[in-house]
């Protein structure tokens, strides 16, 4: 049976500023991917999300990013190898302080934003990341842009990797996801973003901008949590891919 | 054989800013109180200083503070418990992630600066402060003021504690440290203060700046590691200490 | 004719954070408190909320706080005067910045949150925080509770000053609002709160919580601009208001 | 008489961390660039460091960086050129509050590492800079590297600009500096410096790495103010220059 793991970022929230709507839409997913404070997420945030997303028996993830809160971390910053590596063994770890102290388990780590696109493109950034994860829990499960070079750093380290695809986004013959940039960087319809899902899923092909199908590799997907659209999207994506007969795991879950 | 534990603040620079002689301190002391990112540290200088408290056998603890790096952690900030609670867990998380990045073991927790003297003062900040520690690890030893709320709050919730004495510090008769607004706080003499410390150990009394003599508890000794003076009173103390049969060994340490 | 001004707390978004409904509530009121960095507020809100300010023909004013975006400015930190006086010349100095590079005019400082509150009972503060005032510009009103220590600063300092009164919140005997701890500190009932409102301006008196009638001074009245609620309510006591014959100014407006 | 600025980053330091020796180099230099709280420098520091420079009759400068204490400004942040103007309009702004408070006057503009060498290089940044300079005064002078986009942009705007020469830096044929990461991007001899420093300004000329001169124009002359050896070289290149009959004067001197 074909399985997929659906994730979500969550506990973006920060002081009295809230976003998303991370209890109800965890309904819907398998693995929530927890901001750590350094873009998005403070601690008592970061406490509420992970007893949410237990109780939910969703995967728990830590989502690292740049220290950037006003940036939403979503700005490139120009850090070394040895920096990125610093930052996400400190967020793991501040996440692992609330998964220990609520006798859960950490599942993965999912690199937010800038740092996931950076790291996508760059080996150097990649390897930093995943010695990182593998430094401070070798059986964590590092989330990567399918075909993207974290993917691969994570695999050479011998980290259990999954590739990540999006359900909204075109992509291009190289495999790269469209530019935000670019007018066609999205897929408004929402049938049309789950068909590329449930194809990208059974098939392993993805329809390029260019028209050309591309191989790709779909063991997560993201699904975005703020927006008034998030709820019913979550709902529709799950519901189409159970009922195409796609089992609905989380990343960590041994069948 | 009396044993005695000497602990230090380390790992304070933050990015450009160095404070503090860590590597040469680390020479003279037993533990290491390695600042967490939120009044000072941070992750490329927690990881160096967890590194180094390694290389060196010091046991390594977490001092958690306030989020203020301008103001060092020393300004009072009216945090409620449970704040008090997610802001341990988070900092202690955060340095428990380069520890098992480097293979050590966390020894101890240590709050800094206004939260550890608000602690000593408050019960319900210290019951807070101690189930942080304790969700977390409860293998983990709690450092506070000797005599005060967070010493009484670790031992209600089961932790292991150690009580805390300050060598170049007067007391109050009720055994609070004399505030450092007042002209005698500070003893400025070696010679007095490291007496103090050898009586502190020796006979479990302290003379208070009344005159009378009360009973302490000095399970660990508190050494300052910025100032020129820092480097010379360390190795002072520590060299008095074992010329006077005491014997310096990490709290954690079973003998 | 009898006159007041109605201000409200503004620009507290923060980077992708959205907080308020400045752009609505500007209809209502006649000076905007605008946040300028340490409690909220990014560079990029400040500048876009000034220009609404200057379209809608608001009275523009800072709205300085403790730096401290994760607690929103609401915990009491225990800074000092001399440091009080340097975080609000910085901020009103930052707004002023956008001020003059819209070619606007500032015409008030009005502290936010634990700030306003801790200075409104301490008057070393509110020295320092009516000085800071002054030394960047003599002519901007500064805004204080009614009948509290920075009021009294300002007026001794020489700055023309606006007593402040709150719709919906309940006053104590001596003058001061009613804390939040309390069960009875919010006035829930919109016809009350208006009603409150009209009579501290009319007959400049408002009812203790004790029964007992109280002086007060309504140069500016607060309205929260964050809730559901927040609009309706502006509109409602604007309107009553001027259906009562009050004149609606900015307290920088000379008739 | 030929004349030239001298100019030295200042008010370095943040809260308990102390960078620099202002006082010192402030008898050497003719213009200070004061950091405004972003990369370096809070509101205590910025206020003395304005007293400091208005004692000493130095021209005062605000030195906008980017939002990255920890990164000391030094590491590139994908900005947009609206989050530029913000960013300058807001630091300037700050500073202009102490500069106003300690009736002083604000001379000049100069963007700190990252930002600085960014704009030198990007002519939308380098607009929106000086568009920020032009909009909070038009009387301020833009500091920029000679021969660089900034220079260029503050022209277009109308701004007074300062061509900053470097006299510890090698330059390329294109009269970039050489990068950091190169080898030889640092002239170590002292002599070897102000010869460069008194050839630029006297000829106008500066031999790059390949050995052709190129035209350069010296206005200002950045001098560095950390490091142990930084007072006594402002003080060799301060008396070669008087020695030589270069007249040594701020920037915003007319004479």
């Amino acid at each position: 049976m074909l399985r997929v793991d659906l994730n979500c970022d969550m506990g973006e929230s920060f002081g009295a500023y809230k976003m998303g709507n991370d209890s109800a839409i965890l309904d819907y997913v398998t693995s929530a991917n927890i901001a750590c404070g350094f873009h998005a997420g403070d601690p008592s945030t970061m406490k509420k999300t992970v007893n949410l997303a237990l109780e939910k028996g969703v995967g728990i993830g830590a989502h690292p990013g740049f220290d950037d809160v006003v940036g939403f971390g979503r700005r490139n910053i120009a850090i070394s190898p040895e920096e990125a590596y610093d930052l996400v063994v400190y967020q793991i770890g501040a996440l692992y302080g609330f998964v220990k102290a609520s006798g859960a388990k950490m599942q993965h780590v999912k690199p937010h934003g800038a740092l996931y696109n950076m790291a996508a493109r760059d080996p150097l950034l990649s390897e930093a990341i995943a010695k990182a994860v593998w430094d401070v829990d070798p059986e964590l499960v590092l989330f990567g842009l399918s075909g993207g070079e974290l993917v691969k750093a994570g695999e050479k380290r011998g980290l259990k990797t999954a590739s990540e695809v999006f359900s909204d986004r075109t992509y291009q013959v190289t495999g790269e996801l469209t530019s935000r940039k670019e007018a066609n960087a999205l897929i408004e319809d929402d049938s049309q973003a789950v068909s590329q899902v449930v194809r990208m899923i059974k098939e392993k092909q993805v329809q390029a901008v260019t028209g050309k199908d591309i191989s790709i590799q779909a063991d997560t997907v993201c699904i975005h949590g703020d927006g008034a659209h998030a709820l019913s999207f979550a709902e529709k994506i799950n519901e189409t891919l159970r009922a195409e007969g796609v089992e609905l795991l989380s990343i960590g879950v041994e069948r």
